[in-house]
């Protein structure tokens, strides 16, 4: 007879549904890939009688987390609640009852990472987390794994499907940011509060993640230096279409000189490449390793079954012992000094499309191209256009400069200087180039 | 103080020697994915004075297996030499000696595969193989670890980087096929007999590999269908451009009503989808699982450093134990019954790319399109266009077909009868489009 695991799931939502079904109704993967059963034990959820899409057998359903943790036959728990509270609280719970972990949730492991690892790793428990960031991308398995001869000297993503979703509608249909966002609503692309992934805190929580696994650096979500989409004017989508470019939200680690710059911002990719052609709600993650060269990852960043498939790959991963193997050598969120030092974000050099509303009076271009040079910018394109009236009833132009390598700080100081000049509308915009 | 694992090395080709590298300059990466440090004891050489672009420490070459076999402290062993022998009986001593192994050398897996296994699995051994289909692409782990929760769906993607480089050369300077293997070879990208890699030999030992994991098939890797870019014309790279497509050698794996197509040939793929764009000797795979969708993968697919890091990934992954247990719980081509049936080719059904070369005399479209119609082959859409009269002196036109839905044993029948036609040369070509 085959052996069994049993497991539990805690949170019974989208993903956690899809999980309860891939363990009921396809036994014999995980009996392929696990050559054990993993037995759905219990099922801890809030709400009894509240409708699910996933019919469970008798018994296994509870409010009551003791149910799981007093069951010592229980080895793998599947922790599917989000936000940070009473999210810890269970996670510790768990692991103080001698559970092993499987999470997705990314949020919770931003802000209490040190913490729960910590406490795995005294308790001599796991931590897995594939689903936290890029769905149905194995990208946690693939860094910490597959490229471990790697010194992995550069990795950017789009990690956020709900903010591509909005700015492939506004680019696809022209529409404006709020229309785009009402679309992603309604398609259950985005929720209801959007605020976490239009604004990039989503994709600098899962940047934060990536570049601990890629660099060893602990890195604090909150100190990564982002720019959302939720200020996205279609105005620079037509402009980067126009000088060949997409604009993505993009995620970005890059390691110079040993130290590591970290940032999420929108950004102009070079439309064929492959990141420019992500659509819709997808993910997709380009790595280089030293030895390997550049590996790139197309996939479903969210969504229930994605989710699901890296959830219940991780429960197989664990109750066949893999996770623990990794999760002891790798050490992470560990007290030991982080391998790479942060750089400072005002020297991080890139390239800079830059747009100017200026109104028409001679010597304008020679005030905004003297501050850029001043601050050691030099320009590589320029193009200036008159305004569509519809748009303004002004005698006002738009200043559109794509810039070579400069810095972050001599490029924030210069937009700052060049809103000053009198003839210069104060709505600027600054946005980085991929090289 | 860390801990050590010896380890040996068996051939100091361009693989062995980028390994050694890793392991002797990078000793840090290791001992942070591993815990531990990879300490190389030994390389096992046929000739000592062989010039090598990696500088051993004393006393580390060999030409005397029995220095491995022998001593029990190397405990993993990357096992690089490639052909069928003497690698099959170096393999097996190391089995016998208590070694667990790495290797690269997929024809080996694909000949030898089930003695290996088996004789692994009898003296509590593993063998890892990551390095053995798609270089760089950690295809082998995404397969049988990260997307063990899905039941994979189809497979398919370019798994020579030699052929696709031969085949971009066509497409990209015009060249006819000897011209482009010549500038391969003067590259480095094609060996001085590439027959091997231009008839679909070695895609579709990969592809063997491939379907045995996702699938649980265990294929011979000679029964796969398969057709070479070494008869393509430059004539059907132009047609393919004219028509929004590019011709790739593809590796297709693909379920359908639980038995299991397999074919390599060229294959026409709409310009502007993943796979239609990777260039040169780079490697994609395009994965589709029931439960996370498509997962798409890209990377370069042969040369020292990328071989090198899929092979000191399986290295780490050994010493660490995580091999041991995916080996275990795999089962690989053991003799449990296969879970997938071959389907017969003959029934595999396909989008067919047809030209003809006719002479040009009233009724020959209609007599073509017969013997279409009579074996259920409708038509897409048809051209029939002037043959170029520097190519042809005859009065002869080229017909090209696209065609809807067939199956390959009508597709074959009915070009075979077209060919017999007065009117029709017998230089037709048929290939694959790819959905």
């Amino acid at each position: 007879m085959m052996e069994k695991t049993k497991v539990a799931i805690i949170g019974m939502g989208t993903v956690g549904s899809g999980v309860a079904k891939i363990l009921l109704d396809h036994g014999d993967r995980t009996a392929r890939h696990a050559g054990r059963t993993l037995w759905l034990e219990k099922v801890v959820v809030r709400d009894l009688d509240k409708p699910r899409d996933c019919d469970l057998p008798a018994d296994v359903l509870t409010t009551d987390l003791s149910e799981v943790t007093e069951n010592d036959e229980i080895k793998v728990v599947a922790q599917l609640i989000g936000g940070l509270e009473p999210a810890r609280t269970i996670m510790l719970k768990l692991l103080e009852s001698g559970k092993d972990i499987v999470t997705a949730n990314k949020a919770l492991l931003a802000v209490h990472g040190p913490e729960l690892f910590d406490r795995a790793r005294e308790l001599g428990r796991s931590i897995a987390f594939e689903a936290s960031v890029a769905g149905g991308i194995p990208i946690i398995t693939n860094i910490s794994q597959c490229l471990s001869a790697n010194q992995i000297t550069s990795l950017g993503g789009i990690l956020n499907g709900t903010s591509n979703f909005i700015v492939s509608q506004m680019e696809e249909h022209g529409a404006d940011y709020q229309t785009a966002v009402k679309e992603a609503q309604r398609l259950g692309f985005a929720e209801a509060d959007p605020t976490m992934d239009v604004d990039g805190t989503d994709a600098a929580q899962k940047l934060a993640i990536l570049a601990h696994l890629a660099f060893g650096a602990r890195v604090d979500a909150d100190k990564i230096p982002k720019i959302g989409i939720d200020k996205l004017d279609p105005i620079d989508l037509r402009w980067a279409s126009d000088l060949g470019y997409r604009i993505k939200l993009l995620a970005v680690a890059q390691l110079h000189d040993e130290q590591l710059e970290l940032h999420v911002s929108p950004t102009l990719v070079k439309i064929g490449t492959p990141l420019a052609e992500v659509r819709g709600a997808n993910n997709a993650i380009s790595v280089v390793g030293d030895m390997v060269g550049r590996v790139f990852y197309h996939g479903l960043g969210a969504g229930q079954l994605p989710t699901a498939s890296a959830v219940a790959a991780d429960m197989i991963d664990t109750a066949v012992g893999r996770t623990g193997i990794t999760f002891r050598t790798l050490e992470l969120w560990s007290d030991k000094q982080p391998t790479v030092a942060l750089s400072d974000y005002a020297f991080a050099k890139g390239r800079f499309y830059l747009r100017f509303t200026v109104r028409d009076n001679p010597g304008v271009l020679a005030q905004v191209t003297n501050i850029l040079g001043s601050h050691d910018i030099s320009i590589a394109s320029v193009i200036q256009r008159e305004i569509d009236p519809a748009e303004s009833t002004e005698d006002k132009v738009s200043l559109v400069i794509m810039t070579h390598l400069a810095t972050e700080g001599n490029a924030n100081q210069a937009v700052s200087e060049i809103n000053q000049l009198p003839s210069v509308d104060d709505v600027s915009v600054r946005m980085r180039v991929l090289d």
